[in-house]
């Protein structure tokens, strides 16, 4: 089944302690998209400036990523400067233009209206807003946010979440959302705003899934929680755009599949990781461009075997 | 089979977000001790003062733990005051009383003699590598240090490292210890030093193993790590103790089997974050005094049903 992504295609100029590059390729829509595209069909809604090529274009439709959504504007990308020191657990921003981005208006092209899954990438959720009710007949819906528009944008924001089906954020922004330490504590309030489902990202530790009553439509599913580990990597070089490969390799999961049964969305949690496991091995988008549905698997089989105990071996 | 465990028997004045309570019975060996006395016979040495009764005594008595190589001296007992706020991540010290521990000089009864594993919990490698010297024949030797010794004692406690078989830190300590950040990096490196495996404890996230070709007998054991989650707690009372707890668990299960696998770690990991979750729910060593090994079982299937993917199941 098809997913229609909404977010950010834009340009990064990144400094980590494995080197420097100017202007590579990245947004979240983009890093979701090529994530997804290893799973299901997926479809963009983003807007670029004259800066992004045909070259770049090709990053994702190589992948069979349908780029029709892509609306190209007079003037610049979105540009986002930043480095990262130490662990790379925190990006410090050095540089945010907006360009064409700050006056994004997402336009819908009639070939996506069948879309069947919407992912609200980290944007205005006015404009996330905007695009749900634009899909009206979606299966199913997921979003991301961010701290700013938890704090600034929080009225606008509520609206969304009560809206979505799944949100997917990180500890801090559950703690920022609900103003609770405890997960547990903030994954309740989260789903009391709207996610029939909450998938909060730790980053070098995993993700936790929690689910509500609403989260399943099989009344047997009594599953609360759930919780997927991550690879421990050596080699990571550049963390952007982890968390929406992330979100990629779940939701793209999820969409390659008859139904969101609780079993569905834990395989969909160890995708997510596998996913966003990759996306740290090299700058920008570059390890995504170069991965096969065979390394993908065969990290999957990786993340169980290093995380499960098979109580009847020796 | 029997372990010996050298630290701390203390008590501790503690203030968290649940509330406060003063002098209850802490130190790391005291933990470790009860945690551990659910699946193996313990036996402690460390030293006590006046303030500590045939009561506190018989907390650890009561469930097995032999206190014969408990010292009685003149003075007062370690006296520890801290307090925890937000997501308890980090204790904040705001007293030591060192007291009688102050001059612990470690005397290991006749009786202890025969242990088969010993436990070096947090204190002066000096007197740990004094204890580990004075028991040529145990079968494992296994460890914890902190900051301070990191920092301070570094010739030292490296002479102890070089003597461990399992080295059980956090991932602060983890990267102190090693100068390096990542995570994978710094537990080769730690390994280098000594340590035939390493664990590394997350806080609410888990562990992570890490082995080396010296890690199990088996020449075909090429298992090079394993990551264990936590249950994620609602009902943090007071985090103190947790990673003895996590200890004590892990490598009780260790010491009750006949041989130690990779299979026999895995489990062991999962049998940690199991008696470390159990430990944060009440003051001190409440929770661990009023558990079972029912209770404990119990929860140990619940580790794995929220982390394990059963790819059969529909």
């Amino acid at each position: 089944m098809s997913i229609l992504v909404v977010g950010s295609v834009a340009f990064d100029t990144l400094t980590t302690p494995s080197g420097s590059r100017a202007k590579v390729l990245g947004g979240a829509a983009t890093h979701f998209s090529l994530a997804a595209s290893f799973f299901t069909d997926v479809r963009v809604v983003g807007v670029v400036g004259t800066d992004f090529t045909a070259e770049h274009e090709a990053v994702m439709t190589k992948r069979g990523v349908d780029t029709a959504g892509i609306e190209h504007a007079d003037g610049l990308s979105f540009h986002w400067t930043g480095s990262y020191e130490g662990s790379m657990g925190e990006a410090k921003t050095l540089g945010t233009d907006l360009n064409v981005f700050g006056a994004f208006d997402p336009k819908i092209p009639e070939s996506y209206k069948n879309s069947d899954y919407l992912f609200l990438a980290n944007i205005d959720p006015v404009l996330q807003l905007r695009v749900r009710k634009a899909l009206p007949g979606v299966k199913m819906v997921a979003g991301d946010t961010m701290n700013y528009w938890i704090n600034d944008h929080r009225a606008n924001l509520l609206k969304v979440l009560a809206e979505e089906d799944i949100l997917i954020i990180n500890d801090g922004e559950a703690r920022l959302l609900t103003g609770e330490h405890n997960l547990v504590t903030a994954a309740k309030k989260v789903m009391a705003m709207g996610p029939k489902s909450l998938v909060i990202k730790h980053g070098e530790y995993g993700a936790t899934a929690f689910f509500s009553d609403r989260s399943f439509d099989d009344p047997n599913a009594s599953t609360t929680l759930f919780r997927a580990p991550a690879l421990p990597i050596e080699s990571v070089v550049d963390p952007t755009g982890a968390g929406d490969s992330f979100a990629g390799g779940f939701y793209g999961y999820i969409a390659s599949q008859p139904k969101l049964t609780p079993q569905v969305f834990r395989t969909a949690l160890f995708y997510g990781g596998v996913m966003g496991s990759f996306a740290v091995e090299q700058f920008g988008t570059e390890r995504l461009q170069n991965t096969t549905r065979e390394e993908i698997d065969a990290r999957f089989q990786l993340f169980r075997e290093i995380s499960h105990l098979d109580l009847d071996a020796a």
